[in-house]
């Protein structure tokens, strides 16, 4: 048997995909997985011409692979990916390549990349985005890892990517885990904007009453315009779709209690700990996590009932273009934190990353593609040390342009009752991040007066205590 | 020499002055601190008829206490902790026990309370509030631990702590970590209404152009109505103060670049972990986070200007007044987030928490100490399982007749462009906690959409994947 170029632990949904991908481009591929019948619908699926073998020996696929062996694990994040690591070991040899495809927590990534390399194996840490359609024709791809090492799978990569006037979504991104890293920022953002998303839903639904066919249209045309991104897109589906068994619209029938798999949560408390502001996705986890409580919502409904004003669908059309600007300059905020988010974790961490090859590879194939990224893509060609791209000068005139509309939409929110966290956040953050001087000397007094923690002056240098009673 | 009651280890600010604390109610006290000097003081600081003495030697003072032992460390969180447990432990016999009173994380005293009991020593997480003032004069006293082991110190924790109406300030609080854990969401809560302040003085501030003397006296005026509170009360302080050298308002020489030692960034990102929204804490971390991008917002703002309009000035009173209406509603909520933190924190943790107990001693000694805490607690007496405290009719209606307020305040900001973070998060925590349907069922179908991460239907059981597109 001819020797694999490349090889895939785990054939569930998305190893199959990216598998079939890679055959797709011309690789020879094996596939591993302890699932037998996985292993045999691999076969089913592959087409004709295609090199794709698979086992559920680690032996055996050790042994089919070209060395230095290139391995990627799709695998659940946690154990499992220690679990299969540990059982390919046995069969590796120094300057064999691991890459983690799953949705790891940066900080395991970190921990096997000094495990394994003890061993002279490299590891790498990729963050793929995209779905499974994005797996099996195209997906955003996030590797970070030895640099060296890269320029082995780069060729693969690149051909399975998802491609934007023909560059393709994959980039070396830097050192660690600034794969996976840059990847839950990724999904951070994209708990944002899907928020952000939902909050403008809510204003037209609950808000304005509109049709669910109006809603739909509406989300159709935005995606025509700077709007235009893959979570607008399959709003506009998701719509759309109607129910076979009861004819109704089915967004209508799904349950409001939503579910997360922890890569926002992530983002919002690492952020904490490296200090980096990022409102609009703290706001969006935490709507997630009030979604939960739907017994106590019940309850309190009771307690605190709506009554929306009717008057404002005389006005729908004006309402409905406002809340149109007000998603776009909140997108651009989140992305504006989750970029700034990258910067000092590229420094914390060492990774080296350039924002600008970020932005590029999330034009396309990942979750959060959007045409506003191009645009972030030239914000930092023109200026790599860009601190936020709020203060790009053309991002900056995008978000004036549609400052009154942000704030004619949150005062509209706050009449209606609507609960709009995200897009509040969105405008707060502009607030205080264009605020020279914030009230904050007031709490720096508070917290001297009562815990003696010291202050300091902008009249002098020092550190000052002050007896305040 | 006579045996003592009680040993303090570490005798900065805090262990000093509680250590006098507990020397004034004729307890027997003995310090022990590497630092001679510190030693030395004591003595001196020490009145007439004070039974104190003091060492730094940890084998001496071992044998200056009665056995078993109660002995409070009062040294840094982190390593100190550890290597003050690891000096003494040569000395020490089964059933003593060690106390923490200071900000350690609870997740480490879950480790502590493990190792020592392998060694029949019992470890007590006691959160202390109030600062050097609480612990001189009374303080309020968070203590979690083995529940025999704290009758023994019982007497002397009610001797020193605060005193409402006669009643002490402390309680067992439930079994391991539950003292630290409580302190640390007491502290989310400070920061939470830290913050909210820090917004009313803003939108008067910046927003009105109040002088420094009608704000002060706006908080001192609020101090004498259901605002009442420690913080209210030395916000009022602090705006007094002038400073000796320039003769200017204090505070307005004091730098915006807010600190924070890190415990209100711990319960936000362990309410995470619980999937708890605490917004009005998440919003009070991201503005001192924010308010360290001092450069930054200095060249924000000279891209975005403000244009604060000056026609609000003529209606200013109407003004203070809705403002102090919308703060008082944000402490509300603020309560709320933090006291629904604790409930489910006590059900994941088994701590046993009884929140009428806590709301009892947070009502005196403690910074979050104010007069609606009583309020909370008699909620609590009429349903100890209360899951919200907006739930409570009486809680409820003090919400009712200020949500008014709060829109109108938040509208202002929006208008006048004053960042408020804090009272927009509260605002949207309460009408999505009032929605029984929030439009996160848009969230699960984008989710099952790109991912198949499945959702559920609220017209029947099951878990359910559509292919969209």
């Amino acid at each position: 048997m001819e020797l694999h170029d490349f090889g895939i632990v785990g054939l569930g949904v998305m190893g199959r995909n990216l598998l079939l991908n890679m055959a797709d481009h011309h690789f020879a591929v094996a596939g591993l997985d302890l699932d037998t019948e996985k292993v045999a619908s691999l076969k089913t699926e592959a087409s004709e011409g295609h090199r794709v073998h698979g086992t559920n020996s680690a032996e055996e696929f050790a042994g089919m692979l070209k060395t230095p062996r290139a391995i990627m694990l799709l695998v659940p994040a946690g154990k499992p990916v220690d679990s299969a690591i540990h059982s390919l070991l046995p069969f590796l040899e120094s300057g064999d390549i691991i890459i983690d495809g799953g949705n790891s927590q940066f900080t395991d990534t970190d921990r096997r990349v000094t495990e394994l390399a003890e061993k002279n194996i490299h590891f790498f840490g990729m963050g793929i985005s995209g779905g499974e359609k994005g797996a099996r024709f195209g997906p955003s791809m996030m590797p970070g890892g030895n640099k060296e090492a890269y320029e082995r799978l780069r060729p693969i990569f690149e051909a399975v990517a998802a491609k934007v006037n023909g560059e393709p979504c994959v980039e070396y991104l830097g050192n660690g885990s600034a794969g996976h890293y840059v990847k839950m920022v990724h999904n951070g953002i994209e708990y944002g904007i899907m928020q952000l998303i939902s909050e403008a839903y809510d204003l037209m639904k609950r808000g304005l009453r509109l049709s669910d066919e109006k809603i739909q249209q509406t989300f159709s045309d935005w995606d025509q315009s700077e709007l235009k991104s893959f979570l607008i897109e399959i709003t506009a589906e998701v719509l759309n779709k109607v129910d076979d068994e009861t004819g109704k619209h089915l967004v209508n029938l799904i349950s409001d209690r939503a579910r997360a798999k922890g890569t926002g949560k992530w983002t919002s408390q690492n952020a904490m700990d490296l200090q980096v502001p990022v409102p609009v996705i703290d706001a969006a986890v935490m709507m997630r996590d009030i979604s939960t409580y739907k017994n106590e919502r019940i309850e309190a409904e009771k307690a605190f009932p709506f009554a929306i004003p009717t008057e404002y669908a005389d006005n729908a059309d004006d309402i409905i273009d406002s809340i149109k600007h007000a998603l776009y300059f909140a997108m651009l905020t989140t992305y504006a934190q989750g970029l700034a988010q990258l910067k000092v974790a590229s420094n914390t961490y060492n990774y080296d990353l350039r924002l600008e090859e970020v932005a590029k590879i999330w034009r396309g194939g990942c979750i959060i593609r959007a045409v506003c990224l191009e645009d972030f893509r030239k914000a930092y060609s023109r200026n790599p040390d860009l601190a936020n791209i709020l203060l790009d000068k053309e991002i900056g005139e995008q978000v004036i342009a549609r400052e009154k509309a942000i704030r004619s939409v949150v005062k509209l929110g706050v009449d209606m009752g609507i609960p709009l966290a995200a897009l509040m956040s969105s405008l707060a953050y502009f607030d205080s991040y264009r605020s020279a001087q914030l009230p904050t000397n007031l709490i720096q007094a508070q917290r001297d007066y009562f815990g003696a923690h010291q202050y300091e002056r902008t009249d002098r240098e020092g550190i000052f205590h002050t007896h305040w009673d």
